[in-house]
């Protein structure tokens, strides 16, 4: 299977990410994981893009805010699918960062998705994979119907203590 | 190759959505187009993106304005990757539109592209298709590099002019 | 007297939720409270408001966040008035949830309340439900009657305390 | 069967309640239309909303832009539910009047539609008074039905002209 | 000379209008202060506004917050100059109470200043009372110094630490 | 009678500020109408502002868009009351104008109206003349009066047509 | 004396930065404008930043909209000041695009300027130029004197105008 | 070497000014640092920013938050360049003197940089310095290496972390 390649723009970003991390594991899908700046490290983020698709990656994720070029500098070395996740920081919440990544020019899209929104990234990653992986098709339906039946029990508990 | 399943909430959505159907036909990729509203025809968009796996749909491209809940609705009957364009209206320039496609909850994600921005709609699902299709890869690669040339020959006609 | 029918996204929105439940419980109205996630279990999401009328259900009461499409998943499958509490998350305040829920289609209307607005959402639950029922309507008054004399008592405490 | 009251805070609003009463006719339903200001003619505005359940009115409809008070001071004379329409204007494209209209203080619930929303302004009233009228419960029912099937008749001509 | 007339929307406000106090005690100005609410005291807000001009009152000072109707209603029933306070409240940081108060139609002005102004609405005030008040006009030209006062010494005081 | 003082942040703002220049005519308040920008010429700004009292000025307006800095640039000059008008420009709707003009630092204040507001930044400035002018206040009743009587008319005008 | 580098994004940025040439040639100052799109010529683009200053170039200027990532990529390139123009594009207003270039992460600033505020980008970059050269810093300055004299002469028109 | 002016509206903007003058001495830069108010000290601010040049100054640094007028009003009084800082303050996170520091009119730019981004500001006028001067070009390329070599160790230490 192919790798999940993500890229954040700076380790403060880290705490962000791991939640793509962890969902990553849990669906059993290899990744890797680096820090390369649009701004202070182009010529290694453009080279990491290049290579992507030769190195087996399959699809990109990066974590960026503020002006979040990231996923948009990405998405201009590769025509692999690049998801973008526009990262809150101290002021205007992270819209800033969304319209960073999501408003990308015609012919290079970001896949862009919810602000602060790591563990989605890695699903969208998986689905991207999943696509021609009939086994890990069938592991996202089952992450799906695990997920119904979590807030079907949910919804069961509260009856039980509303009518306690 | 499996299929683009394009879904528009409204017909007036086609203007928009013409743009994705012409660059996957310069793609030479399959698709369909069909008008469901998450509202209006909750059951045959709900049932359009239940059997869009087994009939050989890949990607899922939904369009829709206001409180855009199509691309979501779809994404909650699929494991299929759904793309979302955020359509513009008379009122707010799409910011609506946005908000309500990409701000997705956690576990069902959608991959949005810019207001409007049909085209990257249609090219990244055909980035995902190409993950594991090289020869897709490698037309996306050309058209690439035809966006750089345009480019550069739009740089050179205008140095043209300049010194002329 | 018809039940008021309060749906909740996750129930992480179980404490905005209270807010509502304690107003009807103080105005006698009946109430169910589920948890039904329109992106998780939009099946459960659907057969609840489908059957909601038939059930005794007068008014829906939706409270979600982010792109908060619960409100118009119920409305487009009753006829029912549908109440949406915009519900706000760690970013951008709530104004994601207001959109998704406010700017509705035409078509399929959600009567929307302020961010967070869960006590107001119920009391807007009871003045539907006392277009035709002037018991309810009586107690609505003397609620508002109640309403009146506490800003009238702060503003007597208010003068006390400056003349003090 | 009770009256809807509609009322606009400017006659220039008559343009966008216009779209109110049309449905309300198609619906079957009486209904009265004012031009009474909030802030012009506040007396005015009063007496209204506190007559208005004596007087044989439902619900109420209010259309203002800018500042929109209208809903609101509508909504502080009677217990009767009062929805509002926020107009757009020349700037802001109708945000001031969203927020003027849906974030009321608890106590005082304004059901809020979209911003020029007035069809589904008089759908949510026909919604209100059909909680305890059967007929008018079937009666919108059926339109519901007929927007189905306008979409699916919409989605029918499209695979038609696309397959031509 | 006329006195300002202080109200607030909700005693929840009391803790910005403070501001606005102090700074009137300090200019000697003479004040009253109430709480009437626009939305569940209407008669009382109405009767207060109607009657400040016979009262003695010459400008009137409103704060609230959210959904702000006010500063707008006391307008509506007074020609009396009426400022209004933006109050932030716990979403939005203010943008629905300054939009619905600085947003006022044609023909009813109502004079807003900062989100949380208080202080600000005071000498706004003072400043409107002294147009035929040369005393008060001089007591404001005389704290107009103290603040350049208060600015040039702290620059001063910059300088020596900066230079220690 | 003091006078108005009128400032423009550039001569393309005459068309708003001929809606404040009508009003006060029809009120009979003299003023007078200057061309002063806060950048361009920012010593004839200051110099006006200094002079205004002395030169028999009452009430300053200004109008100026997008880094709407003329307001609070004569403020800083006079303490006498300056009302800002927020004019739209292409881009923003008007709202860096508004940000500019209203959220002004403690200790100067300036009277911010709507944006393109011209009409009631008139009215205010009349409102603020009259407090100690009962001949004045009277008209400003008289005028209130009239706008009441225009929106009953235009009620009746609507009933008319209605029931015709 | 140092050239500017001007950079558009697309030719269809032209129409803006017309009016930075304009502004350039009125002042003498050597100037070069290319098209180079951060996304589709990443590679010429950051040859054009990491050459410009051997190539003579002492400013940049970049011009871009929706995703304005062209700004940053530049400053990724050359430790040259790169003042960015955000420019609007269909929706959004250019708040995209002004996000996209302003809120650049610590260590790559751009100077950033109005939207579609190209000659201002002009005049700041001559700004930057005359920093070591006293004739164009003359220049800057008799140009600033003609500003003020052009609305001292408007504003002497005005007052003509209004006393005929 | 010409000097950097800083100059902050208030001195409870010093934390935020502190990360500019950390810069600036780290790259061996002269600076002047001073607290003038636009508004409570116009005429200091303004002979601060006319006397500049002549004071060997080169670049000035305004730092200033809500109606953020200080940059513009040097800007005003000088030709040197002007970078405005939009500091955050309790509300609307620094868009209110994001948009007044930016949307400066026609003829008068300022060269904003991020909100907050105090050393950016600092690199910015640094960068402006160093056009004519290779030492500190040199200096700022080193600085621009050791950023990039930082992230480089950075992502070093998250692989050996990560494969441990």
């Amino acid at each position: 299977m192919r790798r999940v390649g993500i890229v954040m723009g700076s380790d403060s970003d880290l705490g962000i990410v791991q939640g793509a991390m962890e969902t990553l594991r849990q669906l059993q899908i290899p990744y890797e994981v680096h820090v390369y700046s649009a701004h202070r490290t182009p010529d290694e983020a453009a080279a990491f893009a290049e290579n992507a698709y030769q190195n087996g990656i399959g699809v990109l994720i990066a974590a960026a805010g503020k002006a979040a070029h990231l996923a948009g500098a990405l998405a201009a070395r590769t025509v692999l699918p690049v998801i973008g996740i526009p990262v809150s920081s101290k002021t205007l919440d992270g819209m800033d960062a969304l319209l960073s990544t999501v408003q990308m020019p015609s012919g290079i899209p970001v896949a862009t998705v919810a602000i602060d929104g790591a563990k989605n990234a890695a699903i969208l990653a998986a689905q991207i994979l999943a696509v021609e992986d009939p086994a890990l098709h069938e592991k996202l339906s089952d992450q799906r119907k695990e997920m119904r039946e979590t807030v079907i029990r949910k919804n069961a508990d509260l009856q039980e203590k509303l009518n306690a």
